[in-house]
């Protein structure tokens, strides 16, 4: 039933990404290992996705993945998306003959001695497990069909959505040979044009093997500074699964609003939500799920104890400094406020908090935060001062305290930290440190032996380049994170630069960082897409054909192919040239 | 009928925008002279825009006025727009006891001697009459009616504007005295809550004089780059009203497309648009009414002899080094092509172009470009050498000559010329100058007697700051005109620096320039709104309290307000700050 996964035998082109020129594989992120022909072919009228029953072995198929095969085929058959080159795809129908060649189905199997868990169950398995179930082939052939072969339902997901992005739409071609009729000849050639367009794949056969390079590829999302719905937070995860990002960082609380409406706990958003703009815990359970069936682990982030100030609209007493003014001085940002973590009442609270968010999530993972906690703002706390004094504690003590016991909440339900802050002794060895202000740190944190994530905002800020925000008279400041960090900027950063070989291991993944203080609903999609694409493409594909730093100019083409891509499903990505340049690519390069 | 427009009669505060802290009057652009009071003021349910009839003195109202007035019956009662504050609004009815003061009525009266022509007719009137057709007086009572008064229905059309613009809504508000009786003491006090909440305005009395600094209030859309459909164009010229702007500077063409479908150049688009997106005639002349019935003149602009490769795809002898490979150096982006000037059929061809033009345009100026010519093109043309041998011309003569005498065709059309480039002689004194790279030219320019528009690089290009696009391995530049303008840089411009003050008349104003090359309607609202609404303000209001530059910190209120209501009204401007300092005016400054 499985054709040979042999591109070689096959006698096709072999592909890596290179500098050469434009690909005639534009799937970002770039598969593993690709072959390509030069056939057109045509998906039929009644194409279909299959899920084969023989490979399940009497085993029920995981019921998201059969939803995702249903998704896919109203996908594939809606979306619009044209080929990019002046005449949109209609080259490759010049003989006027319109289709020649159709696939039928597109077949997913369970490989042999496969694990039968859902979608869901392997997105929110350990970090160590993730490559291997992430991994597919994909072959598909001149005629007939597609065939998708992987271990998990994840790695099903993933082939599929492969095959999603090698699909065009093209209109004004011909009446070929007829769609329902699959074989050649059995009608004569007609002289209209196919009444709704026609999908196909150019480039066939198509011979993929793929697994990605990393294990965590997340983008975060800031949902205090502005407060982003559920829908839009569906829209984010369901672009984030045509790229294979895997891990979405929900940064949901920090000192100017509190979304999280805990069962336990309902002051916090009733005094700290913007009015009434909340996140049940049915929504964060909608959020999760949604997520996992595409592939997606939910991060959840309750950064503590600094940006924090807003508890302190509900619990005035946990606060220090509690929108103090002038709040320069005392916090980064407006407002200042931060968690008395001196107090063991106030970490006896933030453990509560935590063990009752880490219930509604599913991740092994949990982000504590631990960044920017002002001094000054504690130093001036008279109740920070008395329990100091009573404990005999100075205020690292406090610290390190506050950061044991909270995380061995974590502990207790299994979780592993997440965690930014790493110089306070508090975190333990298995903590996943996001290296944060600037990529440099992240020989420190390996030397010490952590696990780590880039997310510096030298390279992954999408928010920098916007301009400050604090205003002031004459104020024409930049932003700390300027300049914009454009995708080229991005697929160009090596997770290895400064890294022993020994310490590679370390180096789970990446993360583009979506702080919103100058973003919200309305400008959301173009500030994420398509640049948190190209960070898909940086830790999904790996080394280029050169190794690290990859090639933007190889990049390109696909780069365009997947922001129209996007775009057409709904998903307001920007553009990122010309669209005359996106419609011929290797002109709008330097000395093109 | 009208209640007298005396400020200081009525004892009320009279306003400056002052850096004092957060006005009541959150109008943007601020008007000149304006007074408050404390009153909150409801709109009645039945509350309706009347025009005055005996203000016409037997004349016919005009038509583009009734049809606003009824637009805005529709706007007031539509919106949604909250008062930015914690409790968005609910504090001006902390009593409990709803409304107390209602408005039934705004009459629009012309004043005496009004000039009854259309909105258009005004908005598409020379430079010099605009600033008075734009003026009007507007009082808004404590009970019973509002009150414009304006000399041209352009100015009754600002007015109606500003009411707009003072009216917020709120919800959870208690039935109060009835919104059928305005008289008090009518009805019982209900118990429930308003079911459709309540329109208000929260500082009545209000007495407002106004009338603009600055004639010439522009923003740019270049549509070239990419494609922006009539109903995106409509979108930023409702919200070009919204803020007074005035100009809508129409890029229509330039080397990577041409979108512009002329019927006596057919070939143009049809070769040069991207596949099939173009602007019909009809297509022009209705953005060209649309945006005249909201007082904003359509200012074409066809950029010649550069920025017009594309023309070589429909006509290859009119266009040196058309499309020549690599582009770097002979043009300033991808693709290279000029129009060969040195050619007397090709600027007999620009001048039917120009003509064609302009018969589907109303405004009194017409763009004519001149930037950025590349020698090299020319220098290695050909045909262009044997045109200037024949001619014993230098290339600058041709320059002179192409410019002049395709210009002289404006002055047939009794055209004004708009151009950016201002070396060559062959531009006519009457000639606009649009101040392009640098602020600093401005001195130039006006030393040599033209009238100018700021549109300096360094202030107002909107597309700035998303790095540059032009694609290279490890390529992480920034673009030319980085870091991105924020809109406290824009309104801390001063339009007179350097300039004398003789030389003052010849600023007639400011322009905020979206060039597209990374803009499309995915991301086009965004990055235009709010920031346009900076310049409106600027070159609305003239100078602030204590002249140029303006105060941000002012302005920074006002600028929240009206990027909430550019929201409300569906189109997506970017927030300036986490919600939460829109929310709390004067904190989130610098020392705030």
């Amino acid at each position: 039933m499985l054709a040979p996964l042999i591109a070689a035998a096959l006698g096709l082109l072999s592909l890596r990404a290179s500098a050469a020129g434009p690909s005639k594989l534009n799937l970002l992120p770039f598969p593993t290992k690709a072959s390509v022909g030069s056939t057109v072919v045509c998906l039929s009228k009644d194409f279909a996705i299959e899920l084969d029953a023989a490979s399940l072995g009497g085993k029920e198929a995981p019921h998201d993945l059969l939803m995702a095969i249903e998704r896919a085929g109203v996908t594939l058959m809606n979306r619009r998306h044209e080929y990019l080159s002046v005449s949109g795809g209609l080259e490759f129908f010049e003989d006027g003959q319109g289709c020649a060649h159709y696939l039928d189905t597109l077949v997913l199997s369970f490989a042999p001695e496969a694990d039968y868990g859902s979608i869901l169950s392997h997105a929110t398995a350990p970090v160590e497990k993730r490559r291997d179930a992430e991994g597919y082939r994909l072959s598909v052939a001149t005629q007939g069909r597609a065939h998708a072969v992987a271990g998990t339902a994840l790695g099903l997901f993933r082939g599929l959505t492969t095959f999603e992005n090698l699909v065009y739409h093209v209109d004004g071609v011909a009446v070929g040979l007829g769609s329902a009729q699959k074989a050649p000849g059995q009608v004569p050639l007609g002289s209209g044009v196919e009444p709704e367009g026609v999908k196909y794949v150019p480039f066939a056969p198509y011979e993929i093997e793929d697994k990605p390079a990393f294990p965590w590829r997340a983008v975060l999302l800031d949902t205090s500074r502005h407060y982003f719905s559920k829908h839009s937070i569906f829209r984010i995860l369901d672009t984030m699964a045509m790229v294979k990002l895997n891990v979405f960082h929900w940064h949901i609380t920090d000192s100017n609003s509190w979304p999280l409406d805990l069962f336990e706990f309902p002051l916090l958003a009733q005094k700290g939500a913007y009015r009434g703009r909340v996140y049940s815990e049915d929504d964060v359970r909608d959020i999760v799920q949604y997520a996992g069936e595409r592939g997606i682990d939910v991060v959840m982030e309750i950064d503590t104890p600094g940006h924090t100030s807003i508890i302190g609209e509900a619990y005035p007493d946990y606060i220090a400094c509690h929108d103090k003014r002038p709040w320069t001085g005392r916090a980064h940002q407006p407002p200042a406020g931060q968690l008395r973590f001196a107090d063991s009442q106030v970490t006896e609270f933030t453990s509560k908090l935590f063990r009752a968010a880490m219930g509604v999530t599913r991740s092994q993972y949990f982000g504590t935060g631990g960044d920017e906690i002002n001094m000054k703002c504690m130093e001036e706390d008279e109740p920070t001062a008395k329990a100091l004094a009573e404990k005999g504690w100075t205020i690292e003590d406090a610290l390190r305290d506050f950061t044991r016991r909270t995380h061995d909440t974590l502990a207790e339900s299994r979780r592993t930290a997440v965690a930014i802050a790493y110089n306070n002794t508090g975190l333990s060895n298995n903590t996943v440190v996001e290296i944060w202000v600037d990529s440099k740190d992240a020989r420190r944190v390996v030397d010490k032996g952590y696990r780590i994530v880039h997310a510096a905002a030298d390279y992954f800020y999408l928010d920098c380049g916007q301009g400050g925000w604090i205003s002031a008279d004459g104020g024409q400041g930049n932003s700390w994170c300027d300049p914009f960090k454009t995708w080229m900027k991005i697929i160009s950063f090596d997770p290895y630069k400064n890294i022993e070989e020994s310490q590679r291991k370390l180096v789970l993944g990446g993360q583009a960082s979506l702080w919103a203080e100058q973003t919200d609903e309305a400008n959301l999609e173009s500030v994420m897409w398509p640049r948190a694409a190209a960070l898909a493409e940086l830790f999904w594909s790996g080394p280029g054909a050169n190794g690290y730093p990859r090639s933007v100019l190889e990049a390109l083409p696909r780069m365009h192919d997947i922001r129209y891509r996007i775009l057409d499903r709904g998903v307001r990505a920007a553009p990122l040239q010309p669209e005359w340049c996106a419609l011929r690519p290797g002109v709008c390069i330097l000395d093109g």
